[in-house]
């Protein structure tokens, strides 16, 4: 396989994967730009039956590779909740300020903080071969926003070890503990091994 | 992650995985004599389903991280056949011997001989978290079966670029090729990431 296709039309991931994936070497990284796609229902109830939901239709509908992930933030007290709900938690259009606004709310006075995020990667070849990789990045939820970087839950999410939210934290920083580049990092050798064929 | 239990009661398996995870480091791999575990249905109708069926259900029952695969013969001229049914093509108790004269009579006359073996490896860790892998290897049917080593399909199967079946290679051979292998040392820097946590 010499030629594999995004299937995300999110700028910032696109760049963020193609970053990572310089290094494997012999694979070109095709987009929506060049090879458009319908968008697909996330209906899954699981990130793994989204990040699979994904791959599918894109591949079958292009008859490229295609790499595609969900991700989302699961909540101990809230029982995984937002889990795969998390962009649309305060309903649709997607509104990550509400969204924040609402987490608050349901985890006010709530002592038990603890938190993770999810991302599963996905990689399906034209002939239904499937990959899969996760990433996770554990923390917990603090009392309220801060920081002006990242998107969506960042301003509240404290990784363990560190007292800063990830909205806080550089890009760089951010993109060396983050579940989504260990999900891609572990999806490294597999594209590779699949370049080299 | 420093413990992992392998999902499947076959000895001839378990040596295999053994083998080629044995340069895993700080990772202690557990069998079913060591962790007993229920017998489970595969009932899926891809590969895919069936690996990620056994890994749920194994480490649900038992708490550990658990791997185990799925595996089986896809005929180009049978629409996929006999694919997730591979074992049971003529029936239960598995008999190799019925299931290779089942084959050859399904496709007496057709010149199509393409086939190939397809393992879907699958690793579940007691959070959820869940990797895949494949390994395929391409080949063909013969018109005779010969060679008495490997076990199932392998007096059939020609592996691309060769003129000898898999049951005629020596087991280095075999290994060196065979789409099992291709899975799990697809999943071996997965492992490696794990067990350095």
């Amino acid at each position: 396989m010499k030629q594999l296709l995004l299937g995300t039309r999110n700028l910032g991931k696109i760049e963020e994967i193609k970053h990572l994936l310089a290094e494997v070497e012999g694979l070109t990284l095709l987009t929506f730009s060049e090879c458009p796609f319908s968008e697909v229902d996330e209906i899954g109830e699981t990130f793994l039956e989204n990040a699979l939901l994904k791959v599918r239709a894109v591949s079958c509908e292009t008859g490229f590779g295609v790499l595609a992930e969900d991700a989302g933030l699961e909540v101990a007290a809230l029982g995984g909740e937002p889990g795969v709900r998390s962009a649309r938690y305060s309903g649709v259009p997607v509104d990550h300020v509400r969204n924040n606004e609402l987490l608050l709310k349901r985890l006010e006075g709530v002592e038990d903080r603890r938190a993770r995020f999810v991302t599963v990667a996905a990689l399906r070849l034209p002939d239904g071969e499937v990959f899969v990789t996760t990433g996770i990045l554990p923390g917990r939820i603090a009392t309220a926003p801060a920081g002006g970087g990242g998107f969506g839950y960042d301003p509240l999410f404290l990784p363990d070890g560190g007292t800063r939210t990830l909205a806080e934290l550089g890009i760089e920083e951010k993109n060396r503990i983050s579940h989504r580049m260990q999900a891609l990092r572990r999806m490294r050798p597999i594209l590779q091994d699949l370049a080299d064929v």
